[in-house]
């Protein structure tokens, strides 16, 4: 078995990467990336802020393209290594990015008539263009349907499925018609890849559909005909053309054509599994088990965590979905996160510029890493991109509190890394509070692996410890585990997992003395939280600013 | 008339400026500045940080070398100039900054024995060593005296005259023990000119008494001797020999000593006028009248107003002072101020350095200018240092709130311009509740100078026009004036006032657009007041993000 490899294909928001994986051991031995073609950074852009495309020919190309970059690689860096010992594929994707397609499943970009056609092509996770959409569809679904939400958190976003194409119905009524249907990035390059992408063969994963379509075995699929009708008849009509078979990862959609074959110098037939979101499969990649909480940390956080779903699990408000088999198969996959980590420290080090170019994310980190926690006196919300979880409210807005006249731009820096990780203890908290027990979190991401400072300070605030995942691409990673799974290589999930995954030896431990003080500052974080962020909350925030100095005066003492 | 002149000292916290003043029409013909010998910048410090004193020394060495410079300068100048065309002089200075004297009226801090002791040298405004003794006054007062805490806002400062003393009398025994009394630097420097030091000569300003020392003729001046006493009997003994005369600036204390006259060159016996703090006589400088407010607006701010005192005026919580004459005689003097303005913007841009070098205070003006108002979204607390007026609160501490991914260091400049734009309206409505109408607001001082953007949006934010002190001296220059009223070369301060004082041409007046959308923005301000900065306030603050963000999409469109 230790030559026989796996492809994972990760579709992010810029770029396309290919990793091959030794399916025995999970030791990555070749990668490859490509940025799409078209827009900027792979991304068409408009006037309206709100609009964030990409062209799905960028798809198509972008998984020859790293196919064979990365099948290069291999063969010059490993000794004795063939394509042909390539036994299976697995796709993650951004999402939710549908596109509609025509009657044989083919995107309608791909139409002369319809390729400058931004509303023909794919509509990125992060396009917002149809927040009256899905202000409209929360409401009638409260109305008539609050099932329907209960199991998305509460409230039907922007970003997903039947806002955007409701978005496009209203606005480009001649691509809605045009359209037979509309599917996911995340289905449609397993479904290019073996050549299934006609309706009567194509297979949809349950990850996109259960998160963002409010599909549901429950309630016979996707959400019903009359529902959809109340929204706009059109849209009722267009149910019965959605993707008729829903699977989890643990299947193949079909086997790579001969002409993909020639492509890229992969072998025929071998299996491409369902499509996953990127989140879903970065999970599988870091070892997400029943107890485990993975929390993927970049320029925002997704958290994905599972459990059995032969036991009862009540909906859990503010979490973005809970769905059965959405990671692996035989577990509600639970998913949260936060609007913006990254970010936030990005915003702090590139547009207010403290001290100019002296204080870069290290130096900063440098100087944050010497404050003891309530030393500045400081507390902030991270919500400078609004808050996905618990409170689902993209209107929401960043607050920093307790600044002084001395008060640094490193003082300021851990105040924001804290509030991420106050929201971080959050959604942790809201997990326990519904009965998922989070027995350990496993980290992974660019914040994880570069930041020691801000995995220290989520162990100390959480008092839990902070594990790494090891590697690096663990969206890739858990695509080319889902590959080894459909090609057998492994009998199951766990046994994928046990022998292709790992942690870092590094594992980051709460300081008892730190986390004493953070059990003192979170319930202010959480007053604060829910004063702005709730409207039951009924109070006065005179203690606030008070207890901060008095916890101040104490540690600097 | 117009060859008379008379010269205002102005004793500030690092240096001490003498300014010679043509008495016909307010031209300051010249003026020198010495910076304090001891200390750091003239202020002594100590390992806590609490600590700040001057060394008396440094007060008379002051007076000698700027009435000598300025006569210097003045013969260079101005044709025809001779010292004896000086026909008095008015003093003003930092307080409350008391200082122990011995029986003669000498600062203990002369004697030998207490030279280096910072306990027997002036303790200066800034010195919060007293914060504890501040709070047992506070305490005890509101107990038995209410009508002590009624007129100085309903909190006794750490600031403040008994504050210090009761503290030395703690700490300091043998400094307490040696003092035969304490009295005011605004008092010292007139007494120490004419030879008034002794107990049976001395005459001490309402100003200082009234606004820092409880001092009232309704209950007999100082605070009774059971009150002082029940904070320490040694207090209560001390109230005898505290300075049994208190007068307004309408008279002089006595006439320059022929060997203050050899010092200086001045004529001997000119009048030198009864002192007052730098900001009351500030307002002086700058016209203060009925139903006009002077903000002296630096570092911090201090506004000054006065309303007739045979009206019957209510107690006004939160202000830092109401006493009678302690402005212009025949008026109520009233104070209130803001702990930080200038302070917070130089916090930005010293501190926090935005863009490090490239943005300086006048690259954020240009910039900020360019922002309407809820263009940003952003709205902040002017508390980095606290609350004076109206929430008397050192305890409290900046807010900012509203920012997103891309909030740039201009919008924050310009949030907490309007931030303490919020708190001077804020300040306006309190004295107009309770019935001190204002009429204008004079603005003087460095941020009045030199920040037209500041100017404009007080104008927007308050809906009245903002004019400006045309003295950048005016607390000189208002010295200038008590000489000239006490030499007789004015009948009144209102004549004295009219001939000295005057305005800049440029007016700020209210722009309606901005104003209409500042009307949206204060009560958001007020709610985040009241939410943290009272133990009254109840309710909820989920709305103010929202119309925050609601405001910033109609302001952008």
């Amino acid at each position: 078995m230790s030559k026989l490899y796996t492809i994972g294909l990760d579709y992010g928001t810029n770029s396309v990467r290919c990793l091959i994986v030794n399916v025995a051991n999970g030791a990555e031995v070749a990668a490859s990336v490509w940025i799409y073609a078209h827009g900027t950074q792979g991304v068409i852009l408009a006037r309206d802020p709100n609009l964030a495309r990409q062209h799905p020919a960028d798809y198509v190309a972008g998984a020859e393209i790293t196919i064979q970059q990365a099948l290069a690689a291999a063969k010059k860096f490993v000794k004795g290594f063939n394509a042909a010992q390539v036994i299976g594929i697995g796709v993650d994707t951004t999402g939710s990015t549908p596109l509609p397609v025509d009657v044989n499943g083919q995107p309608l970009a791909f139409d002369k008539k319809f390729a400058q056609n931004p509303a023909a092509m794919a509509w990125l996770w992060k396009d917002h263009t149809g927040v009256a959409e899905a202000a409209e569809i929360t409401a009638l679904a409260k109305k008539i349907r609050p099932q329907y939400l209960a199991k998305c958190g509460g409230t039907y976003s922007s970003e997903w499925f039947f806002s955007k194409i409701l978005h496009c119905l209203r606005t480009a009524p001649a691509v809605f018609n045009a359209a037979h249907s509309w599917i996911e990035l995340s289905d449609f390059v397993p479904a290019e890849l073996t050549s299934t992408l006609a309706p009567d063969k194509f297979i949809a994963g349950v990850c996109a559909a259960g998160h963002k379509a409010m599909w549901n075995a429950n309630w016979n699929g996707y959400p019903d005909v009359k529902f959809l009708s109340r929204l706009d008849p059109k849209l009722g009509e267009l149910r019965s053309r959605l993707p008729a078979r829903v699977h989890s990862i643990d299947r193949a959609v079909g086997g790579l054509t001969v002409a993909w074959a020639k492509r890229t110098g992969l072998k025929a037939g071998i299996p491409v599994a369902v499509g996953a979101f990127d989140a879903h499969l970065g999970a599988v990649g870091s070892g997400v088990a029943p107890g485990a909480l993975v929390k993927i940390i970049g320029t925002s956080t997704c958290d994905i965590a599972i459990a059995p779903n032969h036991q009862k699990l009540a909906d859990v408000p503010g979490l973005c979905g809970i769905v059965d088999g959405s990671v692996l198969p035989g577990y509600f996959g639970l998913e949260a996160g936060q609007s913006a980590v990254g970010d936030i420290f990005n915003w702090w080090v590139n547009y207010i510029q403290p001290h100019g170019e002296k204080l870069s994310h290290r130096a900063l980190n440098a100087e944050a890493m010497k404050l003891k926690p309530g030393e500045s006196g400081l507390l902030a919300l991270d919500w400078n991109n609004g808050n996905r979880t618990i409170l689902v409210d993209q209107r929401l807005t960043g607050l920093l509190l307790g600044q002084t006249l001395y008060t640094t731009p490193a003082e300021v820096y851990r105040a924001l890394i804290e509030a991420t990780a106050f929201g971080a203890l959050t959604i942790i908290n809201r997990f326990e509070e519904y009965g998922v027990k989070i027995s350990q979190v496993v980290n992974c991401g660019g914040i994880a692996e570069k930041s020691a400072l801000t995995m220290q300070i989520y162990a100390d605030v959480t008092g839990r410890p902070m594990k790494v995942s090891r590697s690096a691409q663990t969206c890739a990673l858990g695509s080319a585990i889902a590959a080894a799974v459909v090609a057998g290589a492994h009998k199951d999930y766990p046994t994928a997992q046990k022998k292709m995954t790992g942690l870092k030896p590094k594992i980051y431990r709460p300081n008892p003395k730190a986390h004493k003080i953070y059990r003192e500052l979170y319930p202010l974080y959480r007053m604060l939280h829910d004063a702005f962020g709730t409207q039951e909350w009924n109070g006065n925030l005179f203690a606030v600013m008070k207890k901060l100095i008095e916890i101040r005066g104490r540690v600097r003492k």
